[in-house]
């Protein structure tokens, strides 16, 4: 069939000249003879291959000397223990924003591990919102401050910068990574998974201040140890290299569309449409409060969880696919990361207007 | 340029027939409009996937149903860790062969979480060959005896599977992976890295007795428990989906040649053309004791590093590529795993006699 528009909260869509790409030189990466699949990841080829991406990555993001770019593997899960294993260990507390069923659990394994503490929380409205913190309200013995930036299952972002004083701050940005610039100095940590805006699921990126790594808890497994693989620029072991392969070209085509502020302006253009839309229609309503709203995952509702179904059935049919909402949260969701072009949330408004005339 | 013979150790060669279906899908997986890379974990489409892979895996390997087949990220550092840290709990007690580098550092791993114990080593030799152990070498009390069945750096293999009685037994199969049967009954644990024989790297499998599950550590990160994809039938978080998929097709591959037993039919006679050039050659020697030899690792020399370097270049140049022993042993190493056709073994026979008649 042709391709259709996959909404899917991830994995999900990657730029079509990406895939077309990687389909013509499967067989024969680059004249070597090999896929990039079957390639050594201690050969003269997938090494320009890591340094390339590292480079990109860090000439997009514009990320400072002082950090570290590891290309790891465990996804999220991995993560919500190697942060605390980690940084939690000089007075072993931890403030966390709990904006999400991820913050709670990154929040729940880092109670493993020491004092860690709920320092706000949008659980009473459902996550519909996105706490305001200030400086005041963190821990000043606390070994870092912990959020998640943009909430997949909710649809909500922070649209602001948690100023945390000198407490180094830990932010996962799994669903909006590469969508939009970010000052990178703000942070001690930021890490996300790659399987939404960044390349297929099995790649996780962390992005490190040196003076992060090195103080590990002697319990930490070694591959878990931020400085086993900061010593070794991510290759102490095998890493996951068509992943970071992929990530390579999609780099290469965020920097060809003009870098991440191209990116931003796309995403608002996008988002824009179908909020827009949403406001206004009378059937279909969005479930985020407008300051907090996210512009990579868009949860509505219609009221009727049969209609709901019903939508969900029909845009399938017509090759709109992976609309239903979290299981945790229903309704419908749209994710539409970077690869979503502005084309597949056109046909998602005007199917949802024929949908509501049909329906209304 | 055309496709070459790849000898790396690994990640390594995929069978041409796989590369050219992912090759052909990968706009379009089977008239879904998405690619592999693309698809939610959580979608139907993928399900079909992971369940057929398991069930591939179960009916090639002819694994007993009380085996959990699980797919994991983190490679074999990340089972050094979670074999003691789920194992070692009942006594703290456990028993190591060391016979490489990649046994040493799991033994190394573990005498991080308890009492780990070297029973036998053949480390007095550069690791040549493989100790002969008897059921009573081993302490009653170990929770587990772990070995490495086939060391890929120095090219040799158990040719025996130890006998330890009532102790638990765990294997790292990784680099003969389905490369012969295996009685994985009288295994408590076999994992191996997917990067050799399976799939492209990112991807573990580890098959493990349902009671050996459920008693991990305290201290044990949430997801190097077994325990928790056990119980999630390896989708409590996202798995390396692309990984996944081409171990379906690879094992469809393996199934579609005749089984396990047939690669073992394909895997000698590749092995017995090369070592037996080695056997009777002037200028080149394999490093093994016969009985010891692998099927798929064969590490050979010329007693001159110079000759060494240029037999690599040489071959390189005429397309046998990745020849060049590990950093740590030197000389030369064929991987010859089961994606390696005859032909390419021939090729490189072809090669060595004609640089012998050169060289000699």
């Amino acid at each position: 069939m042709a391709r259709v528009y996959n909404f899917s909260a991830g994995p999900s869509m990657l730029p079509l000249e990406v895939l077309k790409q990687a389909q013509t030189e499967l067989l024969d990466y680059n004249g070597t003879g090999q896929s990039v699949m079957e390639m050594s990841h201690r050969s003269k080829e997938f090494d320009d291959i890591i340094k390339e991406t590292e480079r990109l990555f860090r000439e997009v993001m514009n990320i400072p000397d002082n950090y570290k770019v590891l290309f790891l593997q465990g996804g999220g899960w991995t993560q919500f223990s190697s942060v605390p294993l980690n940084l939690m260990t000089k007075n072993g507390k931890a403030d966390y924003i709990v904006t999400g069923q991820w913050a709670k659990k990154a929040y729940q394994e880092a109670c493993r591990y020491g004092k860690a503490r709920v320092v706000a929380s949008s659980e009473d409205k459902t996550f519909t919102y996105i706490p305001k913190v200030k400086r005041e309200d963190f821990d000043l013995e606390a070994d870092y401050v912990y959020y998640t930036m943009n909430n997949t299952i909710y649809g909500t972002k922070f649209n602001y910068i948690p100023d945390t004083g000198d407490i180094p701050l830990v932010s996962d940005v799994s669903s909006c990574f590469l969508s939009e610039p970010v000052d990178v100095s703000k942070f001690a940590v930021i890490w996300g998974g790659a399987q939404k805006n960044v390349a297929p699921a099995g790649l996780t990126v962390v992005i490190i201040r040196d003076d992060m790594i090195g103080h590990a808890m002697d319990i930490t497994p070694t591959l878990l140890n931020y400085k086993t693989q900061a010593d070794k620029d991510s290759l102490f072991n095998t890493p996951p290299c068509w992943q970071i392969y992929i990530t390579m070209l999609v780099l290469r085509w965020i920097k060809g569309l003009g870098g991440l502020d191209a990116m931003k302006q796309r995403n608002e253009k996008k988002a824009k449409l179908l909020y827009d839309y949403l406001d206004n229609s009378k059937l279909f309503k969005g479930t985020v409060v407008p300051e907090d709203r996210s512009l990579m995952n868009v949860p509505f509702v219609t009221g009727s969880d049969e209609l709901n179904a019903k939508f969900v059935a029909e845009a399938k049919a017509a090759g709109l696919v992976n609309l239903k909402g979290h299981r945790t949260v229903g309704g419908m969701r749209a994710s539409i990361y970077n690869a979503m072009p502005y084309e597949g949330v056109q046909a998602l408004v005007d199917f949802m207007e024929k949908f509501e005339k049909e329906n209304g």
